[in-house]
């Protein structure tokens, strides 16, 4: 939490004012404490100022795209939310979002470490990817379980696997090491996505901070949805896209596709394909030695897949 | 040329086809020539392959930016524009842009230098400051010229000052000279803003390629505008004032604050101001020897204040 603070600071005060209403609105830091906790997997000394560095830094990636992501067109707002461009606007969103890109990138340069840079730069750039693809996507429901798969790799995966990664690179693990770390964290992202994805349609929505069925109201086609739709009557499916394709879903609509998501077992598929996803992740750590450290990322591992269940 | 099109690939198809889009819209290509002709300054061997990839890196954060600025709320909008946004919408914009700066330091990262990878994130860093700055002196009639100064500094300067620095970085200048290109870049940036600024009010449409005094109509407040609050009489600046602060600026009266401006020598003040700045430059250059790479930044410096004259 220091080094956020100290990484925060810009001359430019109203960079500081929204950056700080961002990181300091109840971020989970689960980037930072999987980063920490990986590096310290094997035993060897961490060197922990640039472990740190490196949390902070992943944690400021993950604002950025959060900021990023919230600028939305007038048009596709169909439910608003108090998001940080609401309360500033579009364009300063974009900046601070920027800023936190920029802040990243620059405090990981001062390690030196050319494969820190190359895995940090990388991760970015697959992230982006992924976000063009998915909103390429948008109300598309002819897509395959595996272009949704292509996207959530990208989007959320690239950026969990590159920290777990870099926490076996801060820490001097060998290479096959910082694989298996990788694919962890791999794991871990698609796992969280796919919980994530889950949990839009049936969360408690205090508990989730967000409305439910946001995901349907915006036309991003997830994994609970795909499944219904690939198992429903014809008749159902005809239903389902044009309640999709429609300007507004209505509180009825969103119930009655619940209900058939219910009557599919479309929402358990989901869920059970991220949990059993979390269990492969898990399998890969049995190789490091048991300690605090792979206690806490196990215990990470449980909590994507049970948030609010 | 090559080199941007082979650095912008993305497994995205739609990055590709956005970022062509605004990659071959006729940009000026600047930022590129200015490094390679600064990096041939003082006849040192250049590497060229490195040199090229660097141009192309600065291209791209140039364009990022580009789409970022263009990235505005609808309530901001008071003349429309077939900018990237209007074609594709906000969240596009701003995904494309962030593949374009995470590319830009990618490709620079390849070369394994601290020192290049520095000087770009920090110009970054220094820009995004710079809009930021600007987007919150919006509408405010009372900045002084030092606070406008800070901001074009920052959001034009800083690039161009970079640019040329890495062009003396690159073919092995010593730290002098590094330094002297560094200030030729920050003075060509500067004197760019300020013709810039100046166009905005008396360009010809068609050659400036956007609409005559778009930066007023959007609030933006810049050295004519200034120039002229602090030297017109007190009911001419209240009537300003409430132009500014008014919804909808008519074609009216734009031409009489046009007018006005005239009367008080405002649009003289900030071309002339650009002028003496590029005379400045210029003899920053005097101290390499003579040379077609000379010759180009003098050509370039020369273009900058008389772009439409």
């Amino acid at each position: 939490e220091e080094r956020i603070q100290k990484d925060l600071f810009s001359q430019a005060e109203l960079i500081n004012q929204i950056s700080n209403h961002i990181l300091k609105s109840g971020g989970k830091r689960i980037r930072p404490l999987v980063l920490l906790a990986a590096s310290g997997l094997t035993g060897h000394p961490v060197h922990y100022p640039s472990a740190i560095i490196l949390a902070s830094a992943v944690e400021f990636i993950h604002t950025a795209t959060l900021l990023h992501d919230d600028v939305i067109d007038q048009a596709e707002i169909r439910r608003g939310q108090k998001a940080a461009h609401m309360l500033w606007g579009n364009k300063l969103s974009v900046l601070v979002g920027d800023y936190l890109y920029t802040q990243a990138l620059s405090t990981a340069l001062t390690l030196e470490n050319h494969t820190v840079n190359q895995i940090l730069a990388e991760a970015c750039r697959r992230m982006i990817e992924g976000e063009t693809l998915q909103l390429s996507y948008h109300g598309k429901l002819e897509i395959a379980e595996a272009e949704y798969m292509w996207v959530i790799q990208r989007k959320t995966a690239a950026l969990l696997s590159a920290t777990c990664r870099l926490g076996g690179v801060i820490s001097g693990m060998d290479t096959q090491e910082q694989n298996s770390l990788a694919k962890f964290g791999h794991a871990l992202g698609i796992a969280y996505q796919l919980a994530d994805d889950t949990l839009d349609y049936i969360a408690d929505e205090d508990l989730l901070g967000k409305s439910l069925g946001k995901d349907l109201c915006e036309g991003k086609i997830t994994l609970p949805l795909l499944h219904l739709l690939s198992h429903c009557d014809p008749r159902e499916r005809e239903w389902v896209k044009q309640v999709v394709a429609s300007s507004e879903i209505t509180e009825a609509n969103l119930q009655d596709i619940l209900k058939l998501m219910q009557s599919y077992s479309s929402l358990d598929y989901a869920l059970s394909k991220a949990k059993s996803t979390i269990e492969s992740a898990k399998e890969i750590l049995v190789q490091f030695p048991d300690s605090v450290h792979r206690q806490t990322l196990f215990i990470v591992a449980d909590y994507v897949v049970s948030r609010d269940h």
